[in-house]
């Protein structure tokens, strides 16, 4: 391996000094073009190319912003990766990428912080209070993405989520009011802060009718046992549910599949369904999913700007929860039945 | 700021040396358990995390790869990121992620480069010959992953594809023997090697039977795009197309849903549609999508091989095209029609 051309080499080579061409290299650093144009035709010369790691050690910032996912296929993430990784790039920091799955957070971590990020965004699991104690002690702000620390866990770390309740309490109103009177849940994984919260506002909706969850079957978030949860809730051709609530878009679509072409039912003629999340396959016309909406744009927005409240100031912001305000999107999969309740 | 602890200090608590400490902190050294306590302990307490930066300057390794990638809300890179993330994982590397918008290439690739990145994956774009030879003076490797260089440029750079001329020869055979006697081609980006190849080999394998393409228009990968080249190429009632190729999935699932929901033709009964990259959505029973696999796994695997054999070896692999075979895959979006063309 060859050596490698130091800033010392580059400044001898273009005749200026090392501090010169410190500055060529530092953003927005002032330095006139004659300079610029020197420095940088010397470093081509010579291949040489400032060391961000080197850099990291002196000004204590990697311009790396730690990303723990799982399931990246989840059809929810794509567009979050896409808009996180784009906004943050604008800055110049750049999301390192960990898959979890689903058990590893606290391993996964402590390997993110060896590579000294400026920052940690979980968008696949939560902490344990003992991890997010080090991240805190090593000054190192940690966003919770989609999701929240569980109830009664002693430590705290700032999230981002969408208003998971408003919105489970708003999809039971709309199927109320369509004239649904047997509502079925189709949960993700009860462990899960998002299943937990449109569970209750989902709950909390019916009750103001006087209804309650006519049916429910667990999904856990996967689309097999999404399959499975939909033959059990429509065992019974009698009584069989008029809608289903599904707590995720990607559950949502394998619900609409299994109902149409394996149990041969209708929608939204014999069964009204409504997702959650709005992933850009609810508006496929062949799915047409009514679907309550996690705004991915402004959920970004927030978790750069509670990071940057960091990077910017130095110091550990507040914990703070944000939670977005996100709608119901009407599209084909649901009917209202007050027309047919009167025949 | 608190000052940070370093090595020196954990091994003064533990009481053990400072290399001991390194050990601990490196993965696969020889440590006994006790040893690791003492020190872990030690490190707990003082709050010290072991450098990863700092470390990558000795050994010259960051252990991260650049990942340049755009659209990754195209269907077909979200398994590819994150078995790509996976595999590298398990070999305690990760990736650093760059979004390009397919023309700014040279300029994140430089600024990959200041990462001390230990190789690069261009799954976006492809690179000038100028900045290809710029990470060879650099020792870092490239692979071009579902994509080659330019024919003619300069510069070499290894790459990962899938079979797309095979591909495109095998669905145009298909076709054909399946009685279809005016087939279309709906095209990806004209400039891109995997539209060029795809279209090369079904232009191929439709001659061989005296076949040519019977109309043909430009989706650029887009989905809206596509869905304006499907309203021309059926625009004209009399003489429709029997058949038409896609070159992605992506925009077969939009085709699929413009024939059947606008226009009114049933697929398969009308219109056979084939697509290409068997994305998980082509599986979803509302398209059934016949398509061309890009097995994902094989070709994450030949791509970590490439990147590999240069960080164990510490030498430049040989620039090497790797093709990888793929498949077709029968689904119900095609129909055969020899039955019908004797009514």
């Amino acid at each position: 391996m060859k050596t490698q051309a130091t800033s010392q080499d580059v400044a001898r080579l273009a005749g200026v000094s090392q501090s010169a061409v410190s500055r060529c290299f530092t953003a927005g650093a002032s330095v006139s073009e004659a300079m610029r144009d020197k420095v940088q035709e010397a470093a081509r010369k010579l291949g040489y190319q400032p060391n961000a790691h080197a850099r990291s050690l002196i000004t204590g910032r990697s311009r790396i912003i730690g990303l723990v996912l799982s399931h990246i296929e989840n059809l929810f993430y794509p567009a979050v990766l896409e808009q996180l990784a784009q906004r943050l790039q604008q800055d110049g920091y750049h999301l390192l990428i960990f898959i979890s799955d689903g058990h590893n957070a606290d391993d996964l971590v402590g390997e993110i912080l060896q590579y000294k990020v400026d920052g940690i965004v979980l968008g696949a699991t939560t902490l344990s209070s003992a991890l997010a104690q080090r991240c805190a002690d090593a000054s190192i702000p940690v966003v919770l993405f989609n999701r929240i620390m569980a109830a009664g866990s002693a430590g705290s770390v700032s999230s981002v989520r969408s208003d998971n309740l408003g919105g489970g309490r708003e999809i039971a109103r709309f199927l109320v009011a369509g004239g649904h009177r047997r509502i079925a849940y189709l949960a993700g994984r009860e462990d899960s802060s998002t299943n937990l919260e449109r569970e209750r506002g989902f709950r909390e909706g019916l009750a103001e009718a006087g209804q309650r969850i006519y049916a429910r079957a667990i999904g856990n978030y996967d689309v097999l046992q999404a399959r499975q949860a939909t033959r059990d809730l429509f065992a019974q051709a009698e009584q069989r549910p008029d809608a289903v609530f599904v707590a995720s878009d990607q559950m949502a679509i394998a619900v609409l599949d299994t109902l149409r072409h394996e149990l041969g039912l209708a929608v939204p003629q014999q069964v009204s369904v409504v997702g959650f999340d709005n992933v850009p396959q609810a508006a496929w016309e062949s799915y047409a999913l009514t679907t309550f909406e996690q705004p991915v744009q402004p959920m970004v927005e927030a978790t750069v700007e509670l990071l940057q409240s960091y990077l910017r100031g130095g110091a550990m912001p507040n914990t703070r929860n944000i939670v977005i305000a996100g709608q119901l999107v009407l599209r084909g999969s649901c009917q209202n039945r007050h027309q047919e309740s009167t025949t």
